[in-house]
């Protein structure tokens, strides 16, 4: 390795000195975030839902109608397609693709009886969604995602292919670019007609509410409208999830999709289990009550993570300009970052110094980054100050590897 | 068919007038088991475990410390072999054979691509275990479920067939004969060397502390013990579930295995979820606090079902002592009533006077009741009142029925 620069040496063995343990690697909301919902811990509840169904007992499988209604509202989707299911949304997807392996999709073939199942998957993308196509030996095929969407042209080619089962999309504020789907890609979506009747998009709306901005705000188009008006109802399910509005992982989540997916599904997990927690549920309609509430409490979410948004801006910007691009999202929890050809070097002298960034090459089906040049930064879980120190780290390993 | 003899004409024609609409299908707790809990709607919580985990956010996949050593308590087990894994034990139990059924067991061959996986069963018993097999298409084998617990020389032959896999059991107050199995047969069990390397016991631990009487108490032998003498660790999954002792669908649910068991399924399980809601966990630490207090507590749910289980016996000797046969539990949710080949006819004729009870067949892989005697009567989620209609009724179906 060639010698450091004497000032970036310097500076480098300060910041390992220091002996740091900053972790950049998950977007977990920090405390001030979780304290938003703390009532949520001591509330009263009574036990009798709107429906007079007893949230202590066994029954109501697909959900409670209140926070289905709730749900509902948040997406702009009737009720009755809404099926509450559980606390984790990643969970529903891995179940969804679980059981069209052994089961097939609304009665096709199980997809472990297939020679191959493939998956669209654009890139970059959530890790977690390509770490289930990976365990169940899915085919993932990159497509790029651009700042409207993913590519449409090769999108299109590609569902031509009966082996094509499914698309991944986070179409708001997505993981890790923080790019919304154009209305125009959304309407080419809904439009799709894949060779596999089998096929899905998983529309993995997690970050549906969660805005930075009260007024500069990025609407995803109601995929689930657009697919009604072309006869495609069956196109896509829609996941939605409470992770990063009240607790994470002690949320509720829930799938959204036509009356035929949801009644295929809904018999299928009449074997799965009795039904999820309705307390939670309640718990979950009680505190929030409606939209415009949540939209409230998203705001206090925005007032938290908004200034870790400029303060990376503001940084990257004063520092590494000439090295490196990013996107400053208007909503979600990721910063994409490009450091051209040296992204693993990058990570690697951030670890060397304390800071644990997401693995190179997480945002791409089998971890690898074609170009090795993406970052995905998550700076919600860290402190202002905690931020500070590292993005002074990120800076300089930047300047060491790319100069 | 044959006339009735006038006087159970005129009472079926009265009792069918009546118009009523009773159902002990399913083993539900009643409202004055379920008011037991109720502080669980109400208590304050605070947001950080023993372990200084932050319950609000994400992480801690396996669960809080606490709770696994208090789960840990109640069925005798180090807390690091506990699991916390959800709110539903059938869920796990699910979620366990479909991904053998994908991935294999401890790196075994998928089971979906072998020709043929077959399961013992042990009858009459849980018919939602029997479902899932008959989902995922396992050709189910019956056994004579005794009155000590499985027949064990047909077991030990049956696990001479490299494609046998599995064995169900509800080893303490079973679903639905209420029979605990004998230490001999635990032993027993605990000392199988299966031709599969992937066999498993699933141990459904379902009524670990549900007894009946504070001082006539039936206890399984501690199975998980049992293995470890014999260097067989890894053949048992057991699972436990709060869902009879708090709120059904609302509790804490845990499996129970060895170490090397539990390592691959943790290494699965990151791809499946971040985590389970942990605040359920810790409000269920704080409610009950230790075993003692939920001994305590399932005293009181005893105290609420013991005269519905001695309703039954009391009204049954009266009326059909010469028609039918049945167990008295002490402890558990289930009666199993025996009415030789005239089951499907009796449940019909209480369909018609407004008693519904689990289907015919409904204890019996297939639904196929071989001998059409079996009848599972689950008097829990009935008031007393309401349980003495249900039982007149079904006595007179058996009069009817059986003369």
């Amino acid at each position: 390795m060639n010698k450091l620069p004497e000032n970036l040496q310097l500076k480098y063995n300060e910041l390992v000195l220091k002996n740091y343990s900053l972790n950049m690697a998950r977007g977990k909301p920090c405390e001030d975030q979780l304290n938003l919902s703390n009532d949520l811990l001591s509330m009263k509840l009574y036990y009798e839902s709107c429906d007079g169904v007893d949230i202590r007992n066994y029954g109501q499988l697909t959900g409670l109608r209140e926070t289905k209604k709730l749900i509902g509202e948040l997406v702009d989707i009737s009720e009755d397609n809404v099926f509450i299911y559980g606390t984790s949304s990643l969970n529903i997807m891995y179940d969804f693709i679980s059981r069209s392996m052994t089961h097939g999709v609304n009665g096709s073939t199980p997809w472990c009886k297939l020679d191959k199942v493939k998956w669209i998957c654009p890139t970059p993308g959530y890790d977690r969604h390509f770490a289930i196509c990976e365990f169940f030996g899915i085919e993932m095929i990159n497509v790029p995602l651009n700042d409207d969407g993913p590519d449409m042209e090769i999108v299109e080619s590609l569902i031509k292919d009966p082996s094509v089962k499914g698309i991944w999309c986070v179409p708001q504020y997505s993981n890790p670019t923080g790019i919304t789907y154009s209305d125009e890609i959304v309407s080419r979506i809904a439009k799709l007609k894949p060779a596999a009747k089998d096929f899905r998009v998983y529309w993995d709306n997690a970050y549906c509410v969660h805005h930075l901005y009260k007024d500069d705000q990025e609407h995803v188009l109601n995929i689930i409208d657009e697919c009604k008006k072309t006869g495609n109802e069956d196109l896509v399910y829609e996941f939605v999830s409470f992770s990063k509005i009240s607790f994470s992982g002690s949320g509720v989540a829930a799938v959204i999709s036509s009356d035929r997916n949801l009644d295929f599904v809904k018999k299928q997990l009449t074997i799965q289990t009795i039904g999820f927690d309705k307390v939670n549920q309640l718990r979950h309609v009680l505190f929030f009550k409606n939209k415009e509430n949540i939209m409230r409490h998203m705001m206090k979410h925005a007032e938290i993570i908004r200034p870790k948004m400029d303060l990376i801006d503001e940084v990257l910007s004063k520092e590494v300009k000439d090295f490196a691009r990013w996107n400053k999202p208007k909503g979600g929890y990721f910063v994409s970052l490009y450091v051209d050809g040296k992204a693993r070097e990058v990570i690697n002298r951030c670890k060397e110094m304390g800071l644990t960034l997401t693995d190179a090459g997480c945002s791409y089906p089998y971890h690898k980054d074609p170009s090795n040049s993406h970052i995905r930064l998550a700076p919600t879980y860290l402190s202002l100050d905690e931020l500070k120190i590292a993005l002074d780290i990120l800076s300089l390993a930047i300047k060491i590897e790319c100069n």
